[in-house]
């Protein structure tokens, strides 16, 4: 049996994603899909808007076959290394290939500009150095470096201001630094751009879209048409329960109190909060009366909104530099769910699989899996406050979801 | 101008504080009142119902003259060291006497007990340790040593069980350890035992069954008989502003957030957290819905409720060990309050106040008072989330009240 992987949030699943997902193992000729999702905090620094339970069943309601958690380390992590865990982890797991959807559509123009900087990279480093200098974000820095280094070598290369190109670039960098068979193959995205909001006449629509057309209506009907009728009915479902999907608005009283009760300095304990920042947080969340506001007093040209949002959820779930930074690599595979024929592939390649898989958590002692522990019980204590006697599955007691 | 000073917190101040203010004035033959006044988090490790300035409010109109604040370094501290920090306060500021309440009512039983206690040091101290072995709580292995001693030197000593009691016996002691000719006044208390609940017939009650009144029942009518009109009125502006008074119930959403945010280890960081206690605290946490079952599952015959309080009140505020500790003896005068006669006192007795009088916060600069800020935003917070709108004054903006 031939696996593909694909790298996904599903905030939520939607058509996009029920595309992709077919032309991933259309492209790759391959029998099952396995999917690394992020847990509950995503790589944009936010808390993701359902819990993974409820997303691994949209996503094997979508065809999936094999829902595997990238662990928090990862999931908040900036994209180098968030790809480097997700990609280890499809490598690790199996997969032959892997398939990102992009705006440029083809792997030739990825593997270029890969040689290029792979090939010129103290050129490039002092590139970027030269340009944060004068302010620049590292996102900006990093595209100035690139353009300098393409005029120099003409060939058909990437357009790394496209969001979905850079983290194209980042997986096939981490599958060449990890030494991996594993094949990386592109899909072109279609339609919708990263933060377009909804249109009325398309079934495509960004998670983005999604997102804020449900925060900005109390209907749900107006997402019915981009997604699939299982997402439909999860978030249905959920908003009965809940009266209302996770964000950092709706986390705002609890993140205003866990800010404030720290002075500035203690604040540089937690991963990715430089030094610098510390009082312009403290002291905006003191005058905020909601997050938008918060960030908007916050926001710099040094740092970019996912970033400061990335210190944020470390603030948050209390993670410091020290904590997240003492791992090298993926330590376990935690199976989230599996179709009938996710389940078959498992029993086949058990053996061959690199890493131990994880289904039943209660019985593992980990470090890296107490930090999603950590952040799950964060996340649904954030959730169930104000819903009393409505509790979400308890992480470490939920077994993988067959289906 | 002669002064008397008290030791309060007014919690809320009711008939039994108006008695007690007069009575000291009476017996000191004293021409004002000076009270030191915990501020935002008490001694027995709970946030104060109404703020600190409201509470001034009530001092002020039941007839106190002047209201310094006692600090959170001692506020919240046992009782040897809360008792340092008001009397050394009341010393600095001039007065001649303080009285306090007690069940004894005569101060000689007092002196007795101080003397037979300090004569006897290294037997007592013997005596205590020999029961904390058995497993005992702190205070009933102090009542044992105590008991054992008084037989075997018989005298008119005080009750070392009764609270007020022992109370008055830390106020003593402070007094002679700080070397202070402040002199030490007592007066019987009247009516209403700590914990005793309403009587319908009476004028008299606790503030421990003034606020358990106003916690079991929405009108504030059942409190009308045991508090000066004044009180009443500042109840009821508070509560039509905010629609509760602090409390841990209250402010279990963030509790519970802030405690499971937290490894048990990072927990022993905290004031008063001993090590042993930190894996019931977080798992007590995770498994209730208020603060009264958290706290049953986390109460033991190793620690008092009130010990476990202020543990919790610590973790809360997130003040460390390190933090509290640093600290020798108070470093200010700050001034909540003075009638017109208090303003007169100070004008009149400025040259001889020991410690600088602060009533302008913004403008100083001291470490210990930066502690008092900081638990006054962190408990401003608690009661404005969710009640939109009704900004509590800032601490270091509010100026002395006069009246």
């Amino acid at each position: 049996m031939q696996a593909v992987g694909i790298v996904v949030e599903y905030n939520p699943f939607h058509n996009g994603h029920a595309y992709h997902l077919k032309q991933a193992k259309k492209v790759a000729q391959a029998d099952i899909v396995i999917a690394v999702m992020s847990g509950t905090f995503l790589q944009r620094g936010e808390p993701a808007m359902v819990d993974k339970w409820t997303r691994t069943k949209m996503a094997l309601a979508g065809g999936v076959d094999i829902v595997i958690e990238l662990p928090y380390v990862y999931s908040t992590a900036p994209a180098s290394d968030f790809a480097k865990g997700a990609i280890s982890l499809l490598s690790a797991v199996g997969c032959e290939s892997f398939a990102f959807g992009s705006e440029n559509g083809s792997i030739q123009p990825f593997l270029n500009t890969f040689e290029l900087i792979d090939h010129n990279r103290s050129e490039y480093d002092i590139l970027i150095k030269e340009s944060l200098k004068t302010g620049a974000s590292y996102p900006k820095s990093l595209h100035y470096a690139y353009e300098q280094l393409s005029q120099k070598f003409p060939a058909p290369y990437i357009d790394l201001a496209q969001p979905n190109n850079i983290l194209g670039f980042h997986y096939l960098e981490a599958a060449k630094s990890l030494g991996s068979h594993i094949k990386p193959l592109t899909i072109p995205r279609i339609a919708a751009g990263y933060h377009d909001v909804l249109k009325e006449d398309s079934s495509i629509a960004s998670a983005t879209g999604i997102r804020k057309a449900l925060a900005s209506t109390s209907s749900l009907q107006s997402v019915q048409n981009v997604v699939p009728e299982s997402t439909f009915d999860f978030l249905a479902d959920w908003y009965n329960k809940y009266n209302h999907f996770a964000s950092w608005e709706r986390f705002w009283p609890l993140l205003q109190f866990t800010i404030i009760r720290h002075t500035p300095s203690e604040l540089t304990r937690y991963a990715e909060v430089t030094e610098g920042i510390e009082n312009a947080i403290v002291k905006a969340a003191k005058t905020s009366n909601s997050f938008n506001s918060f960030m908007e007093k916050v926001k710099s040209k040094r740092y970019t909104w996912t970033r400061l949002q990335r210190m944020i959820t470390h603030i948050y779930t209390g993670f410091t530099k020290e904590q997240l930074q003492s791992f090298e690599q993926p330590t376990f595979i935690r199976l989230l769910g599996m179709s009938s024929k996710g389940q078959a592939y498992i029993g086949k390649h058990k053996k061959d699989i690199e890493l131990p898989l994880i289904s039943r958590v209660a019985a593992t002692n980990d470090a890296m899996l107490a930090i999603d522990i950590h952040a799950a019980e964060l996340y649904n204590l954030s959730i169930e406050q104000g819903t009393k006697d409505r509790p979400l599955p308890k992480d470490y007691q939920t077994p993988p979801i067959r289906c």
